[in-house]
């Protein structure tokens, strides 16, 4: 069995690794589609963020989707040949955040494709994989593997958008609409904003904001007064979701928010010079939003019902022998959104 | 009638300005005391603060207490001889905001000696003022002519402490220490606060909030390093008032706080760098918070029942007529907290 | 001008009034269409419902849309042609409850077509009526004059939806599929429910909910054990909205719903015998929702960016001179939802 | 060791029972105070409540305090000897509710003293006792065994008032004085109420409800109409505490509820007739409150900081071999707030 297992900054390897055999309460996956995630291009490009850095060979991949191939002792509730969403998240379900509900913030969360601990947590961009009988999640006929594989960016942008709180009536601005900015935007509409502007710099992303249902989409390269209008009166939007991760993004946004408004962090931006003045004068809140939990099974519920519809997202696909070249065009924001992995 | 009025930055006059009368629905009060307030203080020193800057001579104070001296028509249920405090707080009633019932945000509002307008709104640091009905708050018996003007500042705290939603059982954090820190700290510990942590780097500031019920004081200047012990296990702390308005003494306490924690903004900071990702990570939530409104009825009703005691907050007290000393001491972190006027 | 009179239980005349003049700051409107309520079938079957009865001849309806005629003085944003639905809503603006931004509980509520308060409000079954401009709501072309008429109908679904709390990801039942009902399915589809599982005993009301997006539709009246099966595991909606106002419909579901649950009470059903037990030991939230205030922009909005369709409610139109004939159909559960009246 | 234990309605028996050991993870205890409650009384003069019924002997007792004399293997962070509050909660942690955590709905609750499963979970009046470590809450030296058997019921109180939402500002409403709801009253001033009115028909409870810090207390015995001042301007509480369980306290109170206000249902009451067009035209929330979780350790530390006082309710104390004299005098409430044993 073979994966694609990142050893240092630009040197991705394909790699045979064991054939893994389910345990009690076990699956066997075959998987069938993974998509190149952000932190993944971290990994390959940099061999990390922040303080997070390889010290190990590791597997990359966190969004993946496949078929069941065989089942563990006792699993009796889904069968050989299921296709399925798996979600990459295994937190342990008994320290103090999980009895609170809280598992993305779960003490010993093991997470696939990280480097946040050591050993770190393998990935899933393999061609078999073990996983616990709740992280699979059965799709219907309907929705294509690749779909199924974008149930995982899907969890962080509905989680983005229920720490939002209610969105029925409100006017939402998106800054930043790469793979997970456009599904803010997708999930967004589904929560019931009314009115959804969307911003970037880059021709793709602004296409595919609007394919997706923004009712404007804004080029702040050409106009970066664009969002000047809203200003007026204290402010027109009552959401923010940053999801660019800069603060040339964040701070064109600010003055365009209603009194109260919720900022609603997605983008990892390191340091951000934030005016706390305006902070305080229109009582602002601005707040992180960190992975998923329980939104991995709405995600592929959303996708089964179709509810939502994420294909426009698909932008490429490549047999996972030609990892690297899928990697390097992953990087390419001027004509790519989710690049995808056949397995 | 006398007035205090700011003419340039260490230009406080006191001068006469003309006797005013009430009109239909309006009360004339003799002022009794008045609270100098770090905005004050501001004018006082620098002629402003950030954009906002003194074009004309203005009456300071919005902190006052006094006595109804005479009734204008249509007024028949406050007499005059009824000891009051006064809300400096006048929004329209009007606009958007003040219809959706957020009355800080008005589009219109005249708050007392508020250079942010112009002409500017002058303020209430003068022997006799004019009033709207709505802004009379009769006060107890037992309670003092220094503490009713106590009731602004109470309600700003107050404030603070509803922005961070309910407080029972949970763990607080309170950096800065000077008269609206302390007054936080009262107002946290009468919302059901379990645990009160307070840090700061002047003595006097945290001796009065070990007096008002602080659990445990920080002397950061001494120990730096003395909020290590809570960033154990990914934080201890569940809401932060950060009102010293200083980016050294916000970050100090982001690693202590829990994930999930809200961190409410009272103290205006400027420009502060703060790390998105550690916001991401922890999905903290950065509140501002900004005066009041229905807390000023709340904080008159606390202090006349008894269920709160800002004695120990006043520091000194000077005739009016000797405010530029007043105001010197003030300034003086070392030794003061709230320093008043008698009128 | 002709309006359609109530005088007494199945009194019902068309009747000249006198044309009336917008003042200033007010519009004339021509009504186009007016949509039959329950309150208005209530007024004329039983000459009102509760303590609420008819004491003078009283205008009836509060579903209208219409084009302006005319522009009184001051007003110079809306011009005449201008297409719009009308809110029947007129809080005063100033008491306790419109400056919390509670409209819907104004002291000095004017609500049209109510005999809620003496002398009555007339309502707007009418070939003419002066408006206030803030009741005007321009509607966009594609939008017919019959859907414009049922932004009223659609701001109570909104609204009770509101009072729900945030519904993306929730499990919902619908249980009473009137035209509120279906608004309500409507919706909550809006708004991000996952599943909506919809109960009635009428045929036509069940059709209907189908068609506008319940997951799945149960009869009552064939399987009185329809939500047994959401019974297991302490229950599996999230939310139920009880829109039939019986004590049956609402005891029915309670089994079915998961601890934590929110029951929004839209239906007015009078004395219900209620097991407290069941509401202690779940912990279930009953929640009345009443009218609406902000929520009618957002349904005018919804209609006009065409993120709903009400058109499959709207079952029977009739010439307002046929109104007798056109109230007599409108009582028929079997074969209606939404009558309207056309002007 | 001997234990209470009830066989059938007034069969109460001091009976011999094994000791018991711990085991690793486990403590054995002491138990020095216990409080008999309102759960115990129905076993005892009526076998059960409800649905709920003895069907073999039980041990009864849920409120109680003791000291640890063994520690199980394993057990290094308390040591024999100290004096803890016992929490009577045995979530299993696993369910689905509990990993929402919402432990009290826990799908394989364990609660001391509950005939609700087959076989019974037997109680914690008995000299010994073997616990889960984490059930013991070290209570401090100057909390009294009486005090610390108190935590129990003032979790339930605590989790009532957290389940109303902040209560800063607000006015407040308890109808029914008893121990639960003396102990709302203790912990809604705890929560920052500003103003607290409670109702009973016994004196003592309304002397109770005094001593502990009800602002106004009203006898409905003498004053059946003693709220009606209350409903003027749609009504005058924030929310409501319903503790006695009977329609005569729930609707009594109705009318004097703003629009929008909460109701908390703490008292179980079997069936209630309500009114469900004022739930609807006020828009009240009528909320269940069952048992509690987290609120116990909260409850401990509570009283260990001296934040709370909840001596005044103990009203008499019994050595535990004369049981069933206590047990006919708890069920006196003309006489008595809690009746406690000793052992």
């Amino acid at each position: 069995m073979q994966a694609i297992i990142v050893h240092a900054p630009h040197d991705l390897r394909i790699e045979e690794l064991p054939t893994p055999t389910a345990q009690a309460g076990q699956l066997t996956v075959r998987i069938k589609a993974g998509g190149i995630c952000g932190s993944d291009l971290h990994y390959y490009h940099h061999g990390g963020f922040g303080t997070v850095r390889i010290k190990e060979p590791m597997v990359l991949g966190h969004e993946v989707s496949g078929v069941v191939s065989a089942c563990g002792a006792g699993v009796d509730d889904i069968a050989a040949g299921t296709r399925i969403a798996v979600s990459p998240s295994h937190p342990c379900g008994l320290c103090r955040y999980c009895q609170e509900g809280k598992q993305n913030h779960c003490l010993d969360m093991r997470f696939y494709g990280s480097a946040m601990r050591m050993p770190h947590v393998q990935g899933a961009f393999r061609e078999e994989i073990v996983i616990e009988r709740h992280q699979a999640h059965p799709v219907a006929d309907h929705v294509s593997d690749g779909e199924a594989a974008m149930a995982e960016p899907l969890s962080v942008a509905l989680h983005a958008v229920r720490r939002a709180g209610p969105l029925v009536g409100k006017r939402v601005l998106v800054t930043g609409c790469g793979p997970i900015g456009a599904l803010v935007i997708i999930a967004a509409r589904h929560a019931g904003a009314s009115e959804i502007v969307a911003t970037d710099i880059a021709p793709k992303a602004l296409q595919t904001a609007a394919a997706v249902g923004a009712d404007r989409v804004i080029d702040m390269a050409g106009t970066p007064d664009g969002l000047q209008d809203y200003a007026q009166g204290k402010g027109s939007f009552d959401v923010l979701f940053e999801v660019s991760g800069t603060e040339r993004a964040l701070r064109s946004a600010l003055e365009a928010m209603r009194p109260g408004a919720v900022v609603v962090q997605v983008g990892l931006g390191g340091e951000i010079s934030f005016p706390t003045n305006l902070l305080v004068a229109k009582e602002l809140e601005w707040r992180g939003a960190f992975r998923f939990h329980e939104e991995f099974a709405m995600a592929v519920e959303l996708m089964n019902r179709r509810l939502v519809d994420v294909k426009p997202l698909i932008s490429a696909s490549f047999p996972f022998t030609r990892a690297v070249e899928a990697f390097d065009v992953a990087g390419d924001r001027s004509s790519q959104m989710k690049v995808q992995l056949s397995f």
